[in-house]
Order: structure tokens, then C-alpha cells, then sequence
């Protein structure tokens, strides 16, 4: 088959612009040939609870689905009951991006806290944080966390465990939006355990998407107590792959090796370029440093248009004037570059 | 990666078990590289809908989605009210093996029908296609058939056209699960749109996964006016890729060229030579004519129980003993002659 | 206020034509003036868990709803899981007759199973009753049946500890649609408790509205163990009355002393009146004999809707001829005489 | 039957406290006796039309529910695609006080704007009215007010047609919870259709629990073209009666004279003479101006308690010390002056 794109081009929309990692698309490959039972009953699925009990503690339980928004709505939905409703920030990706999933597939009530930066605490979850027992009122059940964050912010492991010491001491439980899990560890030089398992975290959404896969999530389950009906939640979903094997197999070449922080560390560095290269320009201003793979600007709407003319990215917020610029594993040095020189012609024009 | 199992074993347990033909895994090769728009916008999703229309005609809408609960669930969705009711064969995918996902997700009510062979005729249709108006009953709107079924049967174009006749001079509309619907076309030495558009086929599901796909499966909508919604039901139900340009090269890879049939009509051909080879021995009963990929017999159990430490294959009915074969685009003629062989071995013990 | 309509007017439609027993008015009555705790904080509601208990057993609680969907869906949906399907005879109200409340609102997969008289066995139950743990299949976790039937029949108290002895046995537990309980214990001759609570009935519905009650079905669940979150769901549900006052008051005057069984009795007694008129006239087929307050026969096209002008009734099966006559505590022997009268008259035209 | 409470006793906490008006009573009593067809086939709904068209224009259609909760989620249902969303105040009944009825009945997505009164505004609306064609948010269809609002305060006709004008300005429809509509149309001094029809509003819940009916709400459609599929929701949701007659005519008794006006005037005047007695009193702060039949007051946590052993109310908010006290149409001038008095009593301890 003869390609239909200019594999050169990149830009700065989104991770899942990207393609897939060479090394991804080669365990795929090893994972072909022959017959293997489908639906999670193949070796690669078994291998993978191994990769990632070493990664998330002893009693992890890993359940691959197709896309984030799947693995945040069940892991969601298993722990709550019907009449639960969930905690999170106005900009979290359950609220404002998966187009009403969390209500529509699982009836789940989301209790949105306004943010400055897309972090919760202890004290914004109290906002909503009562009323249990109360039938009139949808039950907050759960507090939903993004790491990192829609805003390209980060939680250290010591906010997270607060916010877990928190809810659990209301009888909630923490879930953990992770589609951004790899770039999060990696700036933070942590393992993933130290800020999840070990910081209270209940269930997780590890994203493998936006770093180098071709397609896969997994949920995380660090203790298996705190959930119930994952395999039927996971099938009423929609969300069971019957080739599961080659899921999996793309995560174990991501998470055996270093693989995950090779790409997500890189897509940081590179997102700390850019910053350090805009941040002085005249008529940028960076109102959040950026933690992540992710930086957030303010422009002059003429300047983001003819910047726009040139690269691609998104427009965040039309009426504050903010762009999302997202850097990738495959995005190189001379990329950034070429964005922040012409965003410096753009300014001084 | 090292590869974890051993690629020279097949057996007959589902078309799913298979893995990716290697025409697949190079056109997802050949997509790879730089960045592409996500969520469809790319260029291989642009040509995938040249793909469909030269298949299913002028008007028809392609809707690339995970697997076949969401195209089935989806399809069903975009067809239907909140209020609607679906009927279909009792041995339906979508009743009996998709985990309740059309009652959990979409709010669907089926109505099944028993039927001898897996079809429905328009007198099994009148079952229960009545009381519209009636405000106590879920209102039927669509007739849900399965090409080829889930008992290895086909319907002929003209049964189908006569199905859709009778849905819509009720005021109903037809949606056909095609799962494996390269199969029936492969069978039937037809055109897909001779049983489909031509044949008053509202919706279909096309599968791609049990015909040698890594995973995807595409909505058709041959009429776009007998549909609502669909981009955002498909979002909602959390069946949007983001990196689609992947589903989508692998469909063209397919379809633009007759993959589709040599793979199909392969797996058809190979279930046909075991079903010659074992429809005489004593003790094996074939109730039904194989027409597809898939062979089901009755066996004496204990008969069943030995040929099942030799192969792998699926018991379908544990109370008549039934069990079924299916043969995939990779199932070789020495495959089906050792199965067929031992058969014959054991029926004699 | 002036009536608008024919206070002596009463036909055979329903049960749920007739209005308001008297004594019931009256109770509303005695209930109203001054305030009381909404939403079941008052004393009428708080009594009316001694009387359900008194009937039920000393573990029963009892949640008073606005009507027999609520109760029915409410029920269901305390007892199962969101991956949970439902048994249930193909004639249950809740499979034909809730306008797909059980799959819309609670998202619950039915598995309905054919029978000859309304009445589920435990062998008709194994039809479905299998799959736990695939996760391929919506897992059944309830047996629902129907006491007195839609068809008119009755359950023996054996027959329910039979079917309840085989559901527990299989892990599932066991739902009463009870619309016409009182109907069911009359013809019985049997104190409630002896078929439900004593024959291992979980959930059931107590019907009201059927028996001269304004408005008002209650959720009666004799193990509280058995379910979980009622009073969460009632309210998800919608089911809720503010003024639950006179909900609880009504089933008060109707349950405390012996006004539900003299109605039920009376009504039962005209049914049965009914029946040996007709059953011998020429042209006039009784399948099944009525057991409780309802009579179904089958007809002469141009009889029944000769019939039909003279006396309001249902047609049960446009198909067969089958007509349904209903008793109500109102129903005279007049009524009752002047239908088999007319009746024998049309006949013999 | 005996009363089992003293029907002298009256409070503060809710006007669902209260009992049922006597010619609300009559009307019932005058609406038994004989059959009427059920579910709303008998002569009092088909008058019920009429009724509400003389109040809300010639095309209005009227549909009877049990509850308010009922109103509101099949209202907006009606109004809404399954990907459809509704902005609303964050303190509206829908968003706090249904127990999550919106998202787990109808799978309604609510974008809830903080406002400082209740009280929704054109500005505040834009805060959501955005990303219409966009598949990744829920699409914003219906922007929902509350008239009387939550917390006392009502929208003047002129605010309720520009809210009506913006949202229809941009493609979406107004729905109005009208809970307390009678309470707000006495205090506008205006006919119902001024601040409804004939301001815009599509479709409204029209209240009779509170004031003074013993159950019952109305589903008010003024333009029928508004909405699709209300009789299947309103069964699927559970919320239709069967003895349907007994509500039709408590409207009937409630809208054909003045008895609403009398109810809710006299509610309002209740409210406003408490208003005007405590609102000076020391340590007590009126932030809203009382406009319907709810004072909403500040005092100090110890005052509340005090109060709160003499006489029932709500604490509103636990932080602020805020307390709620509600009038009814039973509400007597010595009713508040004992409240008024005694609060005077307790600020002075």
C-alpha cells in the first residue's frame, strides 16, 4: 500500500496526532501469527499483568480497553453504585471533552469545582463534598483527578496523597485520569507508584495513545477491593478488544523497558524548549509553567492567526486568546525551533 | 520484542483467534510517520469514504469504530428513539453475546425471536411488529438481521430485500450486523450492495477484525437521511478513535483491492472442506449447511470432550451437544484435514 | 367542583378503570389538615412499615412509590448489578406492557421465556439461566414472575418455593410483581406472607391502585439484605412522593384491617360469577380457568365487536379472538349478569 | 380511619409539608365513582386541555405526571437528542435536589453556571453556549430556569423573553421548572401565558404538589412542535397514572377558578409579612429580597438552633448559617407573627 501522507510534517495539535512509535509497531508484529484465545485470554495479556503489578504494586489489576475515554468511564463506573456522582474540576476531560459519556453510558452525575489550574485540593472538593445519605441528593462518591492535567499542570505526589487522605477519610475513593501517566512520572522523576499506589490513588486510566501507541488504555486497580464487575463493565462498554493480544503487547514494549520514559521524557524536554524559548517574547504570556509535554500561551489573535497560517495547533479559550502547543515523542528539537523563530517573526511584525 | 507464543498454532475456536494479515500490518505501516489530524480528519479516513461508496453507493456515510459491539450498538442508536424497540433473532449477536450493551448503553429494548436457523422472515418479524402508537409498548422501529448469522447461515438477496420490503411498508428500518459480511458477499458471488444498499439495508455494521484486521470495524449508512446523530453517538459511546487514519488504511487496504474476498473466501472454502470431510462419519450430525466460515455439528460428548484435547474449537450448545469450527483467512487445508482426521479417529473409539 | 362523567357507568377494561373505595377516600381524609415531614418523615409512612410487617414478616421494609412500573423497575434495579439480566415469563407486564421502562431507565436486560399460561417453572427458567461469569453475557441475577398473572393464572405457594429454592440455589433471587396481590391472596385463601416472605420471595410489588386505592404501589422487601441503595434509586427514579402522607395512608386503610381482602374476594367472586356463565354459551373459549379477578375467552370476530357496543372491554389477541373481561371491587352481579347475558344473545344472533 | 397526627400543627420547612386544599378534596370526590378509561382516555384529562390552553394559548398541550422531578426530566427529554446537554443555574432543583434524575434517567448532561441569585442571565448562559458541531461536547440544546427560583427570587417577563430570544438566537429552546409557577404569576401580578408562552418558554413543569393539590404536575407544551415522543417518555419515565382522571381534576378544580391565585397569593402575602417583621431584626440578614413565598435569612448558628426547637424550618446552608422558611397556602397571619415573635425572642438572648 502506498502512503497517502507527508510522513515529515508534524505539528503541535495534539499527541494523538502522532503516529505510532517504531518499536510499538515492531511488538506488534511479534505478537502476529497463529491463533491466540481472544478477549484478554492470550500469553501478552498475562504477560501484562505482570509489567504492570511491577510498576503499580503486587495486587494491580490491569484491564486494556480502546481509548481513554472508555477506561475513565468504567474505571468510574466501578466504583460507583447508580445513584453516585463523581468530583472533579470544570476542566477535566470527563466534564468538557468525552461528549457527555460519563452520563450518557453510566448515568454518573459529575460535581465540577471551578480551578485555577486545573488541580484539585482538599478544600475544592469540599465545595461538594456532602450531603451523603440525603436521597435527594446524587451521592459523591468519588474524586476524579487528572494527571497531568488538561491545563498541562502537575500534582506533586504529596498534593495527591493529600487529596486521597482526604476523600478517603469522607468514604470516597480517588480515581486518576492518567492519559498523560508517562509524561507526569517523567517530569516529576518519580516511579509511577509513588504517586498513584502509594499516594492513595484507587483506580487509574494509563494512556498509552499519546505516548507512541498505535491504539490501547489500560485501567489500573493498584487494590482490587475497591472495585466491582470490572469484565462485565469493561464488555457493556463496548470496550473489549477480541485481538486483546496485540493491547497488550503494545504495552508490555512500553512499560518492560524504558520505552515510556524515553518518549514521554523527550516530549517534555521539548515542550521546556519551547517554553524557555517563547516565554520573553513580546506579547506571549505563559500564565502556567509547563510541567508537562503541553504550553499554554496568551497572543494577540492577529499574531495566533498568521502563526496558524504556518504551524498547526489549537486555539484553547477564543476569548482569552490562549494556544495549546503539545509536543510529542517524534517531535525534534529543530520543530520547536522552527515554531519559536517564527513566532518571534509573528510578534515583531 | 521477543514474541511470547508460538505463531504455527491455529485452531478453531472464532475468526477472532487469527491474528493481522501481513497486507494489514504493512498498510498501517505505510500510514505511519508524522503527524495527521486525529479524530478522522486525516487523509486516509478522506479516501476511506471513496472506499465505502464504491461499494455500497453514492450516498453512503462511513463511520470507522472499535469493534462490532459499538457499530452494532451505535448504528442501532443512530436509527432509533429513546423510546424505540429493536426486534431480532433470538440467537442475535446484539442479544445474546454483547453483554447487554444495546439495554445498558443505549436504552434499547430488544425483541427477539426464536428461529430454526438464525433468520428472520417476515412472518418471524410479525412476531412482534405491532402496537405502534400505543404509548405501553417500546415501539418497534427497527429489524435487526445478521449476514452471514451467528449459526453459519446466509440469507439470499432476495430473502433480504423482502425483509426490508416488509420493515418498510411498517415504517420500519432494517439494520444488518455484518460482522462477517465479506464472508456472506464471498459466498453469495455477489457485490456487497446487491444483499445491502440494493437490498433496502438502512445501516450495517462492516466487520473488519474477523477478516484479518488488527481491530476496527466501520458503520455504512447507505441512506444518511435514515440516521441521526451519528458523530456524536459515536463520541458518547466511546467509539472514536484518535488516531483513526489506522482504522481507516486498514479498510482501504482491504477493500480497495480484493483482499476482502480472498481472505473471506478462503476461510469460507476451508470451512467447506470440513464439512464434506465430516458430515458422513457416524455420530456427527450437520443440522444446518455451513454457508459462511463457520461448521456446527452434534457430537456425542465424550467424542466432543477427547477431539478438544487435541484442538482447539468452541462447545455451542452444552445441551445438544453442538459445537462449532470456524475457519479464518489463515486456516490452511492441513489444519482442516488434521481436525477432519482426528474427528474420524475419534468417532470410531 | 361537578362531576363531569356517569358515576354508575362501569365496564370490563381494567381493574384500573374503577376509582376510589370510599374507605380509602376517607383515610385521605383523616390524613390531611395541618404539616407533616415530606417525602416519608411522617407518621402515616412510619406506621405503615408495622402494617407491612404484620403482613410481611419483622424484617420487611416498605417503600410506598406512585405506581407499579416504579415499583416494578425500582424493585429490579435494587436487586442487580449494572451488567445484571432478569428472567421473566414472555407475557411479564414488565417485558410487554412498561413501555421498555426496565431497559430505559435502569438499563436491565430482560430474558423473556415463552409459556402456555403466564407462569414461569423452574425448568422454563433454565433456559436462560446459565453464562455466569462470561462476561460475554448480561449475567442473570433475577427470576421475575408475576402473581396473580397478566394471563389470569395463580402460582401455588409451592410452586413460588419452588421456583425461589431453584433461583437461590443458582445464586439468583426472586422478584414478585404483585399489581394483584390482593387478588392472589383471596383466591388462595392464604395469608400473604405463606407466598411470598415464607416461599422466598426477595422483592415484591404490592399493588394498590388496582384495588380501589387512588394512586400507589409499595416496594415490599421482606430480607433488607436482599437490596441495596432503595432509597437512592426510588428517588433517581422519579417514584418519590412529597406528600407521602396519603400514600401511606391509603395502604393503612386498606391493609390494616380487611378491606383489601374484601374487595379483592368480591372482585375475584364476579370473575368467577362471569366464568360460569359464559363458559358453556356456544362459540365462547376459556383456555385458561380465571383464577382471580380476570377472565379471558376466546370469540367470534363479529361477536366480540357486537359485543364490543354494547359493553367496554379488552381485546386481548387480535390474532386469536382472545377477549379480556376484568373485575374490579365495584363490579356488580348486575354488571356481571348483564354481560353474560348480552353476551349469549350475540352469540346466537 | 383515625388521623394519627394534629392536624393543627403547621411549619416552616416546605410547602410540601402542607396537606391538601378542600376543594382540591372535593374535586376528587366528585371525579369518583364509576369506570373511566385509564391513563388519560377519560373525560376530566380531555377537559384538562382545555383548561391549561385557556391559560397557556390555543396550541398548548398539558400532560399529568406524578411528580416534579417526573416534569422536569421528561420535559427536557422531549426537547433533547440523546447527545443533547442543558445549561442550567448551579442551584437549580435539576442539578441539586433530584438526585441525579437528569443524567441516570434521561443521560442529560447539566452545565451548571454559579449565579448570584438563581437566576439565569444571557451572559451568565454564554459561560456553555458554545461547541455546537463540535463531537467531543455534549451539545448545548436546552437552557433550563427556574420560576419562582430556588432561593426565592423570580425573573421578570421582560428577562425571561431576552433568555428566550439569546438561547433561541442560537438554535436551543427554553425550558422553565415551574414548581412554584401559581406563586410566581401572583406576585408578578400577570397571567400565566405573559411570562411563559408569550416570553418564549417551550415547554414547562407546571406545579400543583405545592400548591395545595395532593399530587400531580403538568407537563405544559405551548408549542407542540417543540418536542417529539412525550406520551412514550412519560411512560418509559414511569410517571403516567393510571387512574389519570384524579389528577386531571384537581387542575381542573385548581386552574378553571381562582383557587391557584387565592393559594399562592395568600402564600406570598404570608411570606412577605414575615419578611417584613424579622428583616430588622438584630443579627438577622435578608441577602435576597423575598419575591415569591420563601424568606431566606442569616442568623446566628445558636439563634437558628433555638428557633429551630420552637418551630420547623430548613437550614439552607450550613456554612453561611443561612435558613430557609416556607409559606403555604395554609399558612396562617398567626403562623408567622408566633415565628416572627419568637425569632425577636431569640436574637435578644
Amino acid at each position: 500500500m502506498i502512503s497517502l501522507h507527508d510522513p515529515s510534517a508534524r505539528g503541535f495539535n495534539s499527541d494523538n496526532c502522532a503516529g505510532v512509535h517504531p518499536e510499538i509497531l515492531a511488538a506488534i508484529g511479534a505478537a502476529n501469527g497463529g491463533h491466540q484465545p481472544s478477549y484478554g485470554g492470550d500469553v501478552y495479556t498475562a504477560r501484562l499483568r505482570d509489567v504492570f503489578r511491577a510498576h503499580f504494586g503486587e495486587r494491580a489489576e490491569a484491564y486494556p480497553v480502546f481509548n481513554g475515554t472508555g477506561a475513565n468511564v468504567i474505571g468510574l463506573q466501578s466504583m460507583t453504585e447508580p445513584w453516585s456522582a463523581v468530583i472533579c474540576a470544570e476542566t477535566a476531560h470527563i466534564n468538557l471533552d468525552e461528549g457527555g459519556a460519563p452520563e450518557k453510558v453510566a448515568g454518573l452525575k459529575l460535581l465540577p469545582v471551578p480551578t485555577p489550574d486545573g488541580k484539585l485540593t482538599p478544600a475544592l472538593i469540599d465545595r461538594w463534598a456532602h450531603g451523603w445519605g440525603d436521597e435527594h441528593r446524587a451521592q459523591p462518591r468519588v474524586v476524579s483527578i487528572t494527571q497531568s492535567t488538561e491545563l498541562g499542570t502537575l500534582y506533586t505526589a504529596e498534593e495527591i496523597a493529600a487529596i486521597s487522605a482526604h476523600a478517603h477519610e469522607l468514604g470516597m475513593t480517588v480515581h486518576m485520569d492518567g492519559t498523560r501517566l508517562a509524561n507526569a512520572a517523567a517530569a516529576l522523576d518519580l516511579p509511577f507508584r509513588a504517586f498513584t499506589t502509594d499516594a492513595g490513588v484507587d483506580v487509574l486510566s494509563f494512556g498509552g495513545t499519546k505516548n507512541g501507541l498505535l491504539y490501547g488504555e489500560v485501567i489500573v486497580v493498584p487494590d482490587p477491593d475497591a472495585v466491582r464487575g470490572m469484565p462485565y463493565l469493561r464488555k457493556a462498554a463496548m470496550q473489549i478488544s477480541s485481538k486483546m493480544r496485540f493491547v497488550s503487547a503494545q504495552f508490555i514494549a512500553l512499560l518492560e523497558g524504558d520505552l515510556w520514559l524515553r518518549s514521554a521524557g523527550h516530549a517534555n524536554a521539548m515542550a521546556g524548549r519551547l517554553h524557555e524559548a517563547v516565554r520573553r517574547l513580546p506579547g506571549v504570556e505563559v500564565d502556567r509553567l509547563p510541567q508537562a509535554n503541553a504550553v499554554f500561551a496568551r497572543l494577540d489573535k492577529t499574531v495566533a492567526a498568521r502563526l496558524g497560517k504556518r504551524f498547526r495547533f489549537e486555539s484553547w479559550d477564543e476569548g482569552t486568546g490562549e494556544v495549546r502547543w503539545v509536543c510529542s515523542f517524534d517531535t525534534t528539537e529543530a520543530d520547536v525551533d522552527a515554531l519559536s523563530t517564527a513566532l518571534a517573526e509573528e510578534v515583531r511584525v
